[in-house]
């Protein structure tokens, strides 16, 4: 887990305020949970791994011998807003849609861009099973991508129902169909020949091996042709299968509608998109770009999850972007506006004296009051030194007080890159400031 | 814990915001750190009853079954700060100024406005020993309280030396000060009689007990004056004490110092404030309101805490806003902005056919593109459900799209609260319903 000093804090800032704030534009309100949950709740929602990587805290006070865990740590921020559209059901408005942007954590082995302790933001629609709402939870994460600068990303996008629809149609029975999902998951690193074998290792036999990696196969870009042909695919296999033609139907759906949004022209179906998580049921999508080898987010339909809460199956569809990664790849595409490494004020007071340390402040007061970040150099070093600092910080100005200055109600404000300086009243020199400050952007 | 629902979470980030703000302008710049320390950072940092109250996280994987804890909840923000100064030293400057947001976590019975994970909004100034440091910390404190509202607040101001020194001029020796601060910690709640009985109790001898009532009993609110009265009850008793009369003299400058700033006129000296952390060496802060048992906040110098993970001692001072009884007292004083119990959206998109949400859709995309916040109706339910949801949503406006309005490329806007509707080019909408917004405020 990371410290985040202030440049780290700002670029953080500068990436969740765009999110936020695109994500509002969209209707969606923001909600904030825990970042402790009752371990029960998180348990069995994750997948065995998932289980596994659940931090645990102990239970306090005299149970704290025993050695037992009680509470847990945030794992994701969809089971927390599972739980909370059941607790607080009442409150909330038939149709809600919430954004979260809260760190999760996760006890994962570090790589790049993945950590311990990671922020995702999220946002999720509840109450519809209208493709209206994939379409926009598409629409809005390529919103958001492009208002940061992205223009490179393709929302990959699959149903849950298809997958198993057309690995059924290639001959996959059931129990395979994850073994199956694994060998083509390795198509990109070990190439066809590679996946046949997989394949075999696997238990999958002769004949469906080769239906399989052909059906996995996307043939182009064009969502529409590529869903033509999985249909006509399924049209041709022994099965019948009415439940991978309505999948293929939705996906038909919610393309056309992400067609008239932002999310225009980013979407590729990907017949072998799977996603990890086991409670989504229907459309799932995943973000990616050339540069990273994860994604930059994803999500999906989870129509059963806030049942296991609740006790009534309230539809639900949602979709994560995953900070840390976004600002990996910004830092090495150097996407950050260069205005978030500024310094950490406008302007440095100086102080020649101990003494006249009250008229210091009370100028530093002055300036702040107008609005400036004004750093007051706490003790009286040699004025040298102490403008030396302020170059250090890269704090362009620096305010001067000598005996005259106090005397005469004014101030002489150096331009360190400049080095020029002006003497002006107290109560002038933060508009010169400002002035000044405009001028260099 | 708490889960925040949208109006909390708004009402947080408005005071977070302000916050951060206030202190950017007094040259503070954000750190953050992880949630998760090692338990070993946090352990005797803060006194007995401290290390009781850290959530402990269970060691992971095989050593999970010993019932062992590796890591623990941060438990302040100062710790963790102590930590980032010895482990990043190299890269921070020689005066670091930081402003940190985050929440904490404490194993405390819940009261009002006291949670188990609460936010604390801390400054920090390392590096410098001079009162200015102090004085700045209390102005930038007092700038953000009133920029929130607030106009009753005081600042009670402490010196630890001072107070160890008044207790042992009164007769109190050194072991028994702790027990002597919490009897006269309670003269509020007991009464001068009720004190003398707890000090007898507590082992005072009877001679002292009279002479330490009188000492703590501030005798106005004049700080020069309470500090000259302090000073002379030094300066009258058996024991020589420089270093009381140092403590004197450098809150004589604090607040001579802070007189120019904007804590100006809400410096109280208050010698029997204590402050609960062990850590603390110098000046010692906090921040009451007339309506609040606790305080909103408090701090103070500690300049030793840094050489416990740096192995040189760094002088630093801070200061701790906490968000939570900011937000209580706020909340029951009705001192939030009407515009925080804003709606989800400004317009709702309504959807006469599921044929057209096509339609609908782009119109919504293109309201957002001007900076609407817009919320799409998902399904075609009849138009009277879904006005009225809208104005269950507080949502002022319904864009209404039928086939006259797709054929010609309008939209027809309907204003809830007027009920009127007018019918606008698709292209036009955005910046009538802009309009009409601002006309309500």
């Amino acid at each position: 887990m990371r410290d985040f000093l202030p440049e780290d804090v700002r670029r953080r800032a500068h990436v969740i305020g765009i999110i936020a704030r695109v994500y509002e534009r969209y209707g969606f309100e923001p909600l904030e949970t825990p970042a402790v949950e009752n371990l029960e709740t998180l348990l069995g929602k994750y997948g065995d791994e998932g289980n596994q990587l659940i931090f645990k805290i102990l239970k306090r006070g005299e149970h704290e011998a025993t050695g037992q865990a009680d509470l847990a740590l945030r794992y994701d921020l969809t089971v927390p807003l599972a739980r909370v559209i059941a607790h607080h059901n009442a409150k909330l408005p038939r149709f809600f849609k919430r954004y979260q942007i809260q760190p999760v954590w996760r006890a994962d082995r570090p790589a790049r861009g993945r950590f311990r302790e990671f922020y995702q933001c999220d946002v999720d629609a509840l109450g519809s099973t209208s493709p209206a709402v994939e379409a926009e939870l598409c629409a809005a994460v390529a919103d958001a991508l492009l208002e940061l600068g992205f223009s490179d990303f393709v929302i990959r996008l699959n149903h849950r129902q298809l997958l198993a629809s057309i690995l059924t149609a290639s001959g996959v029975p059931a129990p395979l169909h994850g073994p199956a999902l694994v060998a083509i998951d390795k198509l990109d690193k070990i190439g066809p020949d590679g996946v046949l074998g997989e394949l075999a290792e696997r238990g999958v036999e002769e004949a469906a091996r080769g239906a399989v990696l052909a059906a996995f196969r996307s043939t182009g870009h064009d969502p529409a042709e590529e869903l033509d042909r999985l249909s006509n695919l399924l049209a041709s296999s022994a099965v019948g299968d009415a439940a991978g033609e309505a999948a293929v139907t939705n996906l038909r759906q919610i393309t056309a509608l992400a067609a008239g949004t932002r999310a225009d022209g980013r979407i590729r179906i990907d017949a072998a998109l799977a996603r990890g998580l086991s409670y989504y049921t229907g459309a799932i999508m995943e973000i990616a770009v050339p540069d990273l080898a994860g994604s930059l987010g994803g999500g999906g339909r989870y129509d059963n999850l806030v049942g296991m809460f609740l006790g009534q199956d309230v539809p639900a569809c949602g979709f994560s972007l995953g900070l840390e990664r976004i600002l990996v790849v910004m830092g090495e595409r150097n996407m950050f506006p260069p205005a978030l490494a500024r310094s950490a004020a406008d302007v440095m007071v100086a102080v020649f004296d101990s003494a006249d340390l009250r008229h210091a402040i009370a100028l530093a007061g002055l300036l702040r009051s107008e609005g400036l970040r004004v750093l007051l150099y706490p003790d009286a070093d040699k004025i040298g030194k102490q403008i030396k600092y302020a170059d250090s910080r890269a704090v362009p100005f620096v305010a001067l007080l000598g005996g005259n200055e106090i005397a005469a109600g004014t101030v002489t404000v150096k331009d360190l890159k400049a080095q020029t300086q002006n003497t002006y009243d107290q109560t002038a020199a933060a508009a010169a400031i400002r002035e000044a400050l405009k001028d260099r952007g």
